[in-house]
């Protein structure tokens, strides 16, 4: 039992190439705002990490309050950690509406995890986090 | 093996009828603040996900530190997600006292995921969001 | 199916007499700091839901980086929804160290659920939160 | 069934010599701002608990968006509880990119609990933080 934090060089840490984590995820807090008062745009991201060696393709639902969902297609690769822009049609594969609340519901070909966060610079600088809710 | 986003154009996801999550939730910290600085009024979200073909009808207990439970009842319609304001007696079936520590037990007649939100603006721009605890 | 939001009186929901949530918690990040520079105090609060007909005995365990564990016992009554302030001696049970990390576990003879918030008003107004990690 | 809040002496609580919580834990969500308007550093933190009786030997594993992982070794003392600085290379392991996203798997040789948190100021005061997911 040491006292002191101890560290070391980089080592090979063991690889887990079919995947972790989940393959059906949620996110009901999603909302991109139209306003932005400081120097970073407010925007929302959809972080997605693949510890496999298989691309994930990650089909993406958003439910709205008054609407049918809407459904786009975002590949993350393998062995790579992305954080899906929501404010980036290119990146999130769909234009995504402000200041309308919405949700999100993820479902990946291999098991990955989902972290959203979002920079709401509406009135501030504001950052905030949660882990998204694993279904299946 | 790819080493760039790729996106796509919308597809037909995966429909879950039945519903997916959790039909009893918990948030132990609930706060709604009577006080507002800035250009947005303090105010909490409850945010449910309902994937299910079927409207969720949603009990909710609120729990205090020096009371007896106050129960409402919302419904989140088939294929929706609302941001269920508690700063809305309209909106949350009861008029939820200010300034005061409280918590939630959210009950669905189907399977929904919930997260909560807080805007607190009472000395300044802030936002705070967790994933609520399934409990069944 | 519909696409409104209705409401309606409050109701009486399921009691769930025996206790939900669970016995043992998690919280890897607390700190207190001493500095605030607005209207309100820095502090966090171990906010605790017991939905149960018995009243909680919480045996709190502080963690440190470079000491021994520190314990105290919290009682949450039964129905009741408390957020214990860490600032505050005489609800914690015990004086914690400003301006030191350390974490939390918590043993409650009932199961409960817990979530961590911290204000933190060191140098601006700021609020984080998270469900607490269940154990057992 | 009371209805104060009863506080008690110390008391010596239940050990778990053998740990809790998990083995494998995921952030999606990293990012090590270059820049700090305040007076405190924009910084992260892996908070970890290590409530049993073994020193935890951590593989950290770094995943980014266009490179390969990077990885490096941490330990958290038995009985200890360890904010993991993300900007000091040495007690994280390893030097860090700053302001480019990424994110972490977390490996540990027994089983431990992982919350993240991160410190922005670069356009303000700001925090955030989450539970980790728990893998294995």
């Amino acid at each position: 039992m040491t006292d002191t934090i101890a560290t070391s060089q980089p080592v090979e840490a063991e690889r887990s190439p079919a995947g972790e984590g989940h393959r059906v995820w949620h996110v009901p807090d999603c909302f991109l705002p139209s306003r932005s008062v400081g120097e970073h745009p407010s925007h929302e991201a959809l972080c997605v990490l693949n510890v496999s060696d298989e691309d994930a393709r990650l089909e993406l639902q958003l439910f709205f309050a008054d609407r049918e969902p809407v459904t786009s297609v975002v590949t993350v690769p393998a062995r790579r950690n992305v954080h899906i822009r929501t404010d980036q049609p290119e990146m999130v594969g769909v234009t995504i509406p402000r200041d309308v609340p919405y949700g999100c519901r993820i479902q990946s070909s291999v098991p990955v995890t989902v972290q959203y966060s979002r920079l709401d610079a509406q009135d501030g600088y504001e950052l905030m986090t949660t882990a998204a809710m694993p279904i299946a």
